[in-house]
């Protein structure tokens, strides 16, 4: 039970009820343009439908609603707004966090502790960050200014105004996985700037942002905005939305997590919205030695075992040289490579520990992939650790599959250099730490990677490995064991995408995340003498 | 003279002087790749060639050495950038101002006055903006931070190093008209964030250009770094080489001023590259009423001729009700269009005056669409006033056209409603004060506008207009009179395009215009003992 919640005791088994109340039934949720009901998502834990049904509404009716509800709220003070903007994430956090972390688990998959901590608390902090940055590229524009200036003869003296205007609707696309972590800081940059936002959830995970926009909407209509400016936009697997709503000739924001396929897509055709995306992308791990190599190990197979990889974080690719350094002397990289697939099974071998550490698959489609990757694995390279069910403790019908890792060489590019998405990891040999670093880099300049990763003794190599991992645009990690998992992000000191590489631009917390979702116009006009 | 220049006395002919040394030679720049020499600028004064010559470059070459320039440039710290550019942008104004106003003179066709004013010190005043909003963004990121906090029993401390990494290499288009306004600030944002520059000048308007980037790379290398950090990529009108640059795959950053029909495909197809631009529009007036309408009318025909309306600002379209509303009672909407055409005629039949105001017509294209707007004026509506060639005072074979005003109804939209480059000026008859400010804001939000301007006397009309336009996203311009130009666009406190409409997204003096232009990549680990 987390410790810090105020009352965690009471809260936690309310939450859970209210998840429970929830299936089975239709969702309140009060929509401009509904033209019916949908809701097909499953639950991982139980492969179960939820039976919930959420309204679908027409994209239309939805654009023209957020219209016409943005004027009021632009016109809004920005302390307004940030204010009312924080009482909704302290609503989400007091009255909703455990019904959430259900919600969470029944539709990403995630485990009880990811859910409350990952999808919860970090996801609320980034949510406040976004504020942050929102409010500092707010204020750098002053409301208005005294100008004078002689043009020959004539002294000129004009008051300029200037006024903070929304760039108009947002669309925040939220993904099967990690639903809430990047949907609240979209959503609130967007809105703090003034704009409104429809949420277009993937059909896997809807209730965790269902919920969201209820809120959000409670909250603006009880202090006299228009709920309009957030709606939700459910659509099915058989009759996806999404391009219907990023051509919409109103669309002028797309905040988009998913597929690196279809994010490719969002940014080269979004125009003339603006685009922020996370996609995904080979997150790779360069181990050329270690002080402690059965630490380095532990920690990197905590972390490829970590929601079985589902996260944009997880790492995928370990650039193995033919010797890793270590105080005891080189240890041949087979061993290494044995030492992590053993590792790995430790782990996950006590069911309760594996569920804890793996929870599920959140989509069927993962175990098809897994299958692909032990076939093509076992042709091109050799097995280190196979991946099989394991029979979750408390939901006997969970989807759930422990991680397949293959060691493939270099020629296997095609296979292990892009991302695998689920518990698949690759083991690469290379021809020396300094190809290691090579590798993992090009790949993550050229395929996309949102993290590194570094085990190394050599202080000029850990700064050359410093220096290409920036080039490369992944945020990197180096030499940290124990019991942080190596992917954690940090709220208010972690930065997230870069937009060096092809896993996307949404950054989460720099001011280009916020700056340009707003325009500045002005007005101005001879100052009016007190006489006059 | 301009009164401020430390020694205007000997420096406005050494500039002049250093100018027409030029004239028939190839300009000596030293650049990567160079192919050949090329060079096809004809003075708009004397409808000459120049004769100057420039080294032509291959692309790939261009951006090889650009891409190899960076990291030096980009590891300096951000105090050695900003004061090597400010010494840049210091070596323009002293020791090549009077130059650079005959350079833009004889290829943009500017008048003296404003090739001083607004294509030089206004542009250099604009290009240190560009840097203190380079500065706020990239200061707003600090260097490093310690962290820790308790997973477990463990507790974790770690050391994150932020570095600020350059997005990549910058294409800088520049414009045929007014050539270093736009290309200073674009240069000096995509500079003082760490970018290398490629500068494609409009093939009509090279030299201002070519000077600017032979004052850059001898200056960096006389700092030590890398010269091709700035090169110019030439092309010739009969062999364009925009698209090339563009879709080139290192292409990072393109800044665009230009046509909206080129600019339409930059943003659109500019991915991976991000795209800042500033195109083209219909600029409005809405002419309701007037405490002095004699006043309002100079001002408004004197903005209208400034540089022969040449300028992304200009004032294009006026929108008349039937009657304005003066404290003299109401002026018929006819009187008040013929009294507009007087002002402007008045205003041009001395040709020393109509020199300074109108300046030359930079291109021959543009008389093409003057003699095509009068017959389809003549043919839909009412020719308020002709134009023709005025005999420039010095320069007797100046290309010149003083301005057509076309009266016309709200019908011939297709005709109005989109910029008409040059001398060429609307009046629309609209059926109320009401209905002209819902055609001009619907004009500008529809087919672009960059700036609004605005006669009234009911402050509440005021009120609404303002709110208009900012949702329009046009700048506006309320009851000004007097000697300052109504477009006039004050360094420090005026902001450009809003990216609200079709002309445009780069205000130039926001943190939407430098923030996306680097990224911030990091690096994290355990804190080293001092004991270790």
């Amino acid at each position: 039970m987390p410790k810090l919640y105020p009352d965690a005791d009471s809260a936690a088994p309310a939450g859970q009820a209210a998840f429970e109340a929830l299936l089975g039934t239709p969702f309140a949720l009060d929509l401009p343009g509904v033209t019916g009901q949908a809701g097909e998502e499953l639950s991982p834990y139980t492969q179960e439908p939820l039976g919930i049904t959420y309204p679908q509404a027409d994209p239309d009716a939805l654009f023209a609603a957020a219209k016409a509800a943005m004027p009021g709220w632009a016109a809004a003070d920005i302390d307004t707004r940030l204010m009312l903007l924080m009482e909704g994430l302290d609503r989400l956090y007091r009255d909703h966090l455990f019904t959430l972390v259900h919600a969470v688990m029944h539709t990403a998959g995630q485990s009880y502790n990811m859910a409350y901590a990952g999808s919860g608390v970090n996801a609320l902090d980034r949510g406040i960050e976004a504020l942050v940055y929102a409010e500092q590229a707010m204020r750098a524009v002053t409301p208005q200014a005294h100008w004078a200036r002689r043009f020959g003869r004539d002294e000129i003296s004009l008051e300029k105004t200037y006024r903070l205007m929304p760039r108009g609707v947002a669309v925040c696309f939220t993904c099967a996985s990690f639903p809430t972590w990047n949907a609240w800081p979209s959503m609130l940059a967007s809105l703090a700037t003034g704009n409104a936002v429809i949420v277009k959830p993937h059909p896997a995970s809807v209730l965790p942002m269902a919920i969201t926009v209820r809120v959000f909407r409670d909250l603006l209509a009880e202090q006299g905005f228009d709920p309009n400016l957030v709606t939700l936009c459910l659509d099915t697997l058989d009759a996806p939305l999404g391009k219907v709503l990023i051509k919409h000739p109103d669309c002028a924001i797309v905040d988009f997590t998913g597929s690196a396929r279809f994010g490719q897509w969002v940014e080269a055709n979004a125009h003339p919205a603006i685009a922020f995306t996370e996609t995904s992308g080979c997150n790779t791990v360069v181990l050329a030695g270690a002080e402690d190599l059965d630490a380095a190990i532990r920690s990197l197979a905590t972390t490829m075992c970590m929601f079985s990889a589902q996260m944009c974080t997880s790492p995928q690719n370990v650039y193995l040289p033919p010797q890793i350094d270590t105080p005891e002397g080189p240890v041949p990289r087979d061993e290494v490579a044995a030492r992590l697939a053993e590792a790995i099974a430790r782990l996950t071998e006590d069911p309760r520990r594996a569920g804890m550490i793996l929870a599920t698959v959140q989509g069927a489609g993962t175990l098809d992939l897994i299958a692909r990757m032990r076939d093509e694995g076992r042709a091109r390279g050799k097995l280190l650790l196979d991946s099989r069910p394991y029979p979750h403790p408390d939901f006997p019908g969970a989807r759930t599959a422990t991680p397949l890792l293959v060691q493939l060489g270099k020629d296997a590019r095609d296979l292990y250099a892009e991302e695998r998405f689920g518990p698949i990891g690759f083991v690469i040999d290379c021809d020396s730490a300094e190809d290691a670093l090579e590798q993992a880099t090009t790949d993550a300049a050229q395929k996309g990677g949102i993290t590194g990763f570094l085990y190394a003794r050599d202080d000029a190599f850990i700064e050359r490995a410093e220096h290409a991992y920036a080039r490369a645009g992944a945020q990197l990690t180096i030499n940290l064991t124990g019991a942080m998992p190596l992917n954690f992000a940090a709220a208010y000191s972690d930065y997230h995408v870069t937009g060096l590489n092809g896993a996307g631009n949404a950054a989460l917390t720099t001011l280009a995340f916020v700056a340009s979702r707003f325009a500045v116009t002005q007005s101005r006009r001879p100052v009016r003498s007190v006489h006059g």
